[in-house]
């Protein structure tokens, strides 16, 4: 191996090889990170971009997957390609491997094309043995440096590559440090770490059976396999699950030369980001230590510098460092997160990668690079993820209250960040006693185990909600995203008992009794003791967030409308940029509590008189209900009101009358104390009634247009108020759109008769024309979706109710499989004899809308309808209509909007333009 | 007009007119039934094969549509071309109409494509005035016949076509008969009738406000308008509707001379039946009156004379009518239904059309008529109706008893025939105590308000069933059809008190008490008091059917399997000709009675051990459910089994446990009780275990593939169960086809992993290949018919599930929607402010397979399934498999069979051929 090896010699080892498997540095770029995973592709660029990269090569991805191919043995080529690549490193950096002048020592690390930090396996200071820590030695002319260096590998080594228990080295440590009276590691002498050694090899080779490796070939082979290993551990698997990560990517194998900053005070070693990860400001942002290695920053035993300082540190180091991140991002066109070391004055580069950031700052640096002329308002609009956009609209910590709150250690534990959103309040461990509070007026945060439908009273009322278990789908986490509540989730970290109303945390004294304070921070997962102070979002002042989405209004081609139910949120949603309503719910206007009586009344009447008199007194409210929300709508600089999407009453009717069981168990308890006559009699009626009422599947029973057809007088009622107040706001000089849109209809039948029912109510009272409405169905029986060119000769709109539409193509009660069956299914089932979990459904159809069943058949009613009624306006008012998946399925099969819930109105509006984007960069 | 008309002259009026509207009899044929109508096309027919009809024409039924498109104005040409043709007429009989000599009277009759018995309007005897009746009293000799005639005309026609009130003709005819003291018309004079055909006019007149016609083409114009009104009249569109007849075809007009019977006792009148239209047998069945007009026939105060009997009273008539039956017997192929006049011993044909016959009729004269050289074999399996088939294999009343029940005032009430078959027993009002009798041998009929599922053990050992409320698809009459028990249903002529134990006839004082003999017809919704006999059916010894049938076979692409879960219902299909069992349902299984507690034990076990030992105790029963049935599906021939598809357990775990309900109202009494601690404590935790399982929509919930993906045991039991059967009879030397169907699949993950586990209960019983087993799956969620491709590749057959599919794609609950709306549905809605009722659905789609919205489902698996795997095989295994209409559809997209309940086995073999033979047609 004394012979010069080339570039030109590697080429034709990797002719002799099935493939190229191995990349040295200079040979890779930015754009091959499927093949040599992010990291690896980022050393590369930097390396061609002449920065000062320890040189070294990448073990492609596809190595990695044909090593699994070939049951766990390295594809034939990989070995020798290494062993070239390696020479050459050599030869760049004089350095030997395995020899004892001028060593050369290796880190080994993993690298998917996705970061999973921390999730894989990393092996330094490889090729260090008993000979060669004589040459560090020699080299360094620092004993105990080498030797630590030695007993920092062989522990690493044990501990990735041959599965040691790490507690037995630890033990070692803590014997000498107990002997000679010191407190850390890095007062052990070289003497001492001598002895380390020694003992450290002899439990290697006592707990794997072998002799500890002192052929550093044979140590490098097995670290490389060690990586590729820990591609497929469980932790790595459930992080790729969580992240929707495939399976069948790999990771790359980064072999590098060593630097070490842990050299004397010209070294050190440090992480920066380009820019302010937290608020976007344009400045250099990290830290870093003096004389140490990265793993004394992760310990914490030394509290880092700010990387401003270093400027006085070491001036010349810190003036390339700048020189370097500049150049980074120019060529990036991107905000990033380096790791550098210095290695007696001399500055490394170790990673490049884009860097991770809040909303807040995605924001502005998405914003503020526009400005720089760094990238264009299309690259912007594509940089900014549109579910963090979702977080600048709730109320976050105060950056530096919750900073203070870590250093005086009132850091808990951190869970799931499972819903956005900072709460503070007293930890309440049930959902009456929750309520009771809440009610009151006192923040409360809910403290579960996990939670069920039976504590949903409680979160309606609670600032926030804390669980112990479940993860990112479970039930606390649904229903708390889908009420804007702060939720942490399946906090492992903390033990719940509901019996002594507390909660204890692991690894710790510390335990929050029933009415202590506690803080959560639902888009970070963390959980604090004491209040931390909440700061509200204002929208208004969000002036990066708004050029932004101005942008994005440029670019999209979906319409936005929200979900409102009242004139509260319809102002709301006008803030946010909805240009109107796309769903206004009419049955939560019943469920108010003035008017539930007034509806059992109208339900429960024994005669037509007394039902009208019901109907009456109802027109009244919901013409009042209409007024006011078409008012809401009305742009104050035109006078007309954008368009207004009203649901007919869709609800069975039983929903508005007391429960069933309710009513068993009084008539029963009244039947047998005896003495009640009269009370029982009338209960025992309510209870037949409700009884003839009750339906086996509710969801798919008299309901929607169902229930009009049986009873029109509630939607001619309905339809009777939409007009009225229609007209008198037309009176008043207004431009109106109201749209009436009829539920659940399945046959084309139900769509004419209803439809005609409810123009004639138009007919008879609005004066010709002078009212622009219109009458439209929902699309959500699957039924509805193979017939849509029927329904679209009989409608002017279609808007697809995707919530239930998914439970019925799924088959799936939303309210029993959730809890049942359903988060399992997206989770992963335990099934006995299997190491891993079976994942039955890739995303829960609720959130995310599944395309290849539900959006199949929504495809089919867009192609239908359309051929039917190329004007048809169509949308989509699923909760789905959020989601910027679903949008972007949305755009992609031309509807004409997505209706939302207020608050995720922006998020729909940035989805909406990075799918119109993405369209015309697959048209180009 | 004295000129002589000829063919040629009408042929250029016809060039004048946008189109021909009128066509001679000697025009037309019987192909023109579009045209011409049934009726028209009929005499045609007869014209042309010389047969002795008088003559005439039809005014087309274009002319009818056009009529209504020009606003009910006689299209350009209609009246001139009648105007000629009737000029024709004139010719061909020497008679003149409105003339005196040798007047022309004419009957004007409606005639539509499909006959509408009694639904449209008919004017005789048009063509009478003044003058002409003097024409007829020297032409006949016969005063009081003239007169007859012209006050039968003008009391027809001013009912018909005036639209008087009928009632003031009868008083002025009572008045008279009361003043000469006679008690029927026949016995009033010529003088009387001259006088009462004066008051008749004027009676006209008053009501119509002018003069009555005496223009006989006045009359002509009138009449034939009134006949297309007709069309529209409420009556004829109820008919249509519920014969499913479209409402565009319009109907032809018939003008035709007028003969009569009535013209001494060398006339007469009557009806023949060229075959016993009961029995089938080949010999002339009918009846005639002498001396008489058709409307005494129907008036019944003379009883008429068996057909035979004309032999004795008119040999030469009865002679020539006998070779004119033949001939048209010949002529049609088929046999026919006759109606004749006999006018002074010359014999005229006035109508001939297809006989309606009842099952066993239609079932020999098609055999009869295939041996006689009539038809051929392929015809003669398109002449019986699938459905009559059905009712051919069920008890059912002697007609001679049935006749005498009626004659002595037993018919009780009418309801809907919702289960046909015959049955009679005891009146018994609760489902328990008809257990107990039943079960001691007692024949009993269930009687209920309506039945639940809490009645189906009553159900289970009656004769039959009858309700006073729900429909044809009602609880009752489902469960009755699939039991094959004979049900009327929805009897509104009933009230039935529960209290009382009784029964009363709505209208009268009669009273059915409990124990009372009640008898049930359920092939026509008939209740009697009092047993009638009834008498079984013996498939063996249905001779004729069973040599159609094997035609059908021959014929047939479509294999016909049957729903069968228990070794009788096996048997019992081998015998109506199944080909193997299509769907063996497991949980009914699991629903015995001593089974039941074990399955509880399972579902409430506290420990994996409990609960293996009640799964091992299961195993024993679920091996010999199998193995007898596997025995009974053995072809004693070959030693080889038919193919047996098991669908795994599919109802929610739930459904096996107590009532929460029940156990609510137990608790709630122990609790206020008090005194019975253990009880109570032992009750609210099984009432704890009852609602954390209950659903709010089970049919949407936790059941099916669902269920066994969480809690695998059950299935592997099953699958273990079905393979130790099979190998046990395949130890024994027979060769066995099982088939594992699994329920519910919706993703395709769901089937490979349940897939993946049963075939490890495979691999680990079955010896190498030994048994040629399947594994397959139901398409009942509405998201499987669109990923049928992703599902074809990891099974070997689809099974349609259409009752579930129905459901989920209409989202329509089953158990609410026929109760609530589905038969509203379907039966037309009432809508205030409209006349007629609103029909949303054409037919009930859980017994016909609604083609547009889930049959296009079903086409979307069957092109995906099959494209991704050629050789899949695919059945249907719904209720639908037995209807006729769903078969047809099963057949054209190329499923391979149809499985239904074994009764249903020999009408899904003749539709099958059926719609084979509609399909080779099309091809031609």
């Amino acid at each position: 191996m004394t012979q010069q090896i080339t570039h030109l010699q590697l080429e034709e080892a990797v002719k002799r090889s099935p493939r190229k498997w191995v990349y040295l540095f200079s040979e890779g770029n930015a754009k091959m990170r499927d093949l040599l995973g992010g990291k690896g592709a980022g050393v590369a660029e930097m390396t061609n971009a002449g920065l000062p990269v320890p040189p070294g090569f990448t073990i492609t991805t596809e190595a990695c997957n044909g090593y699994y191919e070939a049951a766990k043995q390295f594809p034939a080529g990989v070995w020798e390609q290494v062993q070239m690549a390696l020479q050459i490193i050599e030869q760049q950096t004089g350095k030997g491997f395995g020899k004892k002048e001028n060593p050369l020592l290796v880190s080994v690390r993993s690298g998917a094309k996705f970061s999973m930090p921390g999730m894989m396996d990393t092996v330094l200071n490889l090729g260090i043995n008993d000979e060669t820590v004589q040459g560090l030695v020699e080299l360094t002319g620092n004993e105990r440096f080498a030797y630590d260096a030695y007993r920092r590998f062989i522990q690493m080594f044990s501990k990735i590559v041959l599965d040691t228990e790490p507690r037995d080295f630890e033990a070692v440590l803590d014997r000498y440090k107990e002997q000679v009276r010191v407190s850390s590691d890095a007062e052990l002498s070289a003497s001492d770490l001598k002895k380390i050694v020694d003992e450290f090899k002899q439990i290697a080779e006592l707990q794997s059976g072998e002799p500890f490796p002192v052929d550093v070939f044979q140590q490098l082979h097995k670290a490389i396999e060690a990586v590729f290993s820990s591609w497929n551990n469980k932790r790595a698997i459930d992080y790729r699950n969580f992240n929707k990560i495939p399976h069948d990517l790999g990771t790359g194998v980064n072999v590098q030369m060593m630097v070490f900053g842990n050299m004397g005070d010209d070294s050190g070693t440090g992480v920066a980001f380009t820019r302010n990860p937290s608020t976007g400001e344009k400045v250099l942002y990290g830290e870093y230590l003096l004389n140490a290695q990265g793993e004394d920053v992760v310990a914490g035993i030394r509290t880092p510098s700010k990387i401003s300082r270093l400027q006085a540190d070491l001036p010349a180091v810190y003036q390339e460092f700048q020189e370097i991140a500049n150049r980074l991002e120019q060529h990036y066109h991107d905000m990033q997160d380096l790791e550098f070391t210095v290695e007696k004055g001399k500055l490394y580069m170790l990673q490049t990668r884009s860097a991770k950031r809040n909303a807040s700052a995605a924001v502005k640096v998405a914003v503020d690079m526009v400005g720089e002329g760094l990238i264009s308002q299309e690259e912007a609009l594509k940089r900014v993820d549109p579910v963090q956009v979702y977080q600048l609209l709730l109320p976050r910590f105060n950056d530096e209250e919750k900073w203070k709150a870590r250093q005086t250690g009132r850091l808990l534990a951190k869970g799931l960040n499972a819903s956005p959103g900072a709460a503070y309040g007293k930890a309440i461990f049930n959902a009456d006693r929750a309520e009771t509070l809440g009610k009151a007026g006192i923040p409360v945060v809910l403290v579960r185990p996990e939670t069920s439908p039976d504590d949903v009273h409680g979160m309606l009322v609670a600032k926030g909600v804390l669980t112990a278990r479940g993860g990112a789908t479970s039930h606390a986490a649904v229903v708390a995203r889908g009420l804007g509540l702060p939720c942490v989730a399946g906090c492992e970290d903390i033990r719940v008992s509901e019996e002594e109303h507390l909660f204890r945390v692991v690894g710790s004294n510390v335990v929050i009794k029933e009415g202590d304070d506690i803080s959560i921070d639902g888009a970070t997962g963390e959980v604090f003791a004491g209040i931390i102070k909440a700061v509200d979002a204002d929208f208004d002042k969000e002036l990066d967030l708004k050029t932004l989405l101005s942008w994005a209004d440029q670019h999209r081609k979906l319409g936005v409308l929200a979900n409102a139910d009242n004139p509260r949120d319809a102002q709301r949603s006008v803030i946010f940029g909805a240009e109107g309503i796309g769903l206004c719910r009419t049955e939560h206007m019943f469920m108010e509590q003035e008017r539930l009586p007034v509806v059992q009344k109208m339900i429960l009447a024994q005669s037509k008189e007394e039902r009208q008199a019901a109907l009456d007194q109802l027109l009244a409210f919901q013409r009042d209900d209409f007024l006011n929300i078409f008012e809401a709508m009305i742009n104050p600089k035109t006078g007309e009101g954008y368009p207004v999407v009203i649901r007919l009453i869709d609800m069975p009717l039983h929903e508005f009358l007391p429960s069933y069981e309710e009513l068993l168990v009084e008539t029963t308890r009244l039947e047998i104390q005896g003495g009640h006559d009269a009370e029982l009699k009338e209960k025992q009626k309510l209870l037949e009634t409700v009884r003839a009422m009750r339906e086996v599947n509710p969801m798919l029973g008299l309901r929607g247009c169902r229930l009009s057809l049986l009873f029109p007088e509630i939607n001619l009622m309905q339809t009777r108020a939409i007009f009225e107040a229609a007209s008198l706001l037309t009176a008043r000089g207004k431009k109106l759109h109201p749209k009436i849109m009829i539920p659940l209809i399945g046959h084309v039948n139900e769509l004419k008769e209803v439809r005609r029912q409810l123009q004639s109510v138009a007919d008879d009272i609005i004066p010709q024309n002078r009212i622009d409405y219109q009458f439209g169905t929902m699309i959500e029986v699957p039924r509805a979706t193979v017939i849509a060119d029927q329904l679209a000769r009989e409608t002017d709109f279609f808007s697809f109710g995707t919530n239930d539409l998914t439970q019925m193509t799924f088959g799936y009660s939303r309210d029993d499989a959730e809890g049942k069956f359903l988060l399992k299914y997206v989770e992963g089932l335990e099934i006995p004899g299997l190491k891993n979990k079976v994942k039955i459904l890739p995303v829960n159809p609720f959130q995310t809308l599944d395309r290849e069943g539900v959006g199949r058949l929504v495809a089919i009613a867009v192609e239908m309808g359309r051929r039917a009624r190329p004007d048809i306006e169509l949308g989509l008012c699923g909760e789905h209509g959020g989601d910027p998946d679903t949008i972007t399925f949305c755009h992609e099969i031309g509807l004409h909007y997505v209706s939302c819930s207020p608050f995720r109105v922006p998020i729909a509006r940035l989805a909406a333009a990075q799918a119109a984007l993405s369209n015309t960069e697959r048209d180009k």
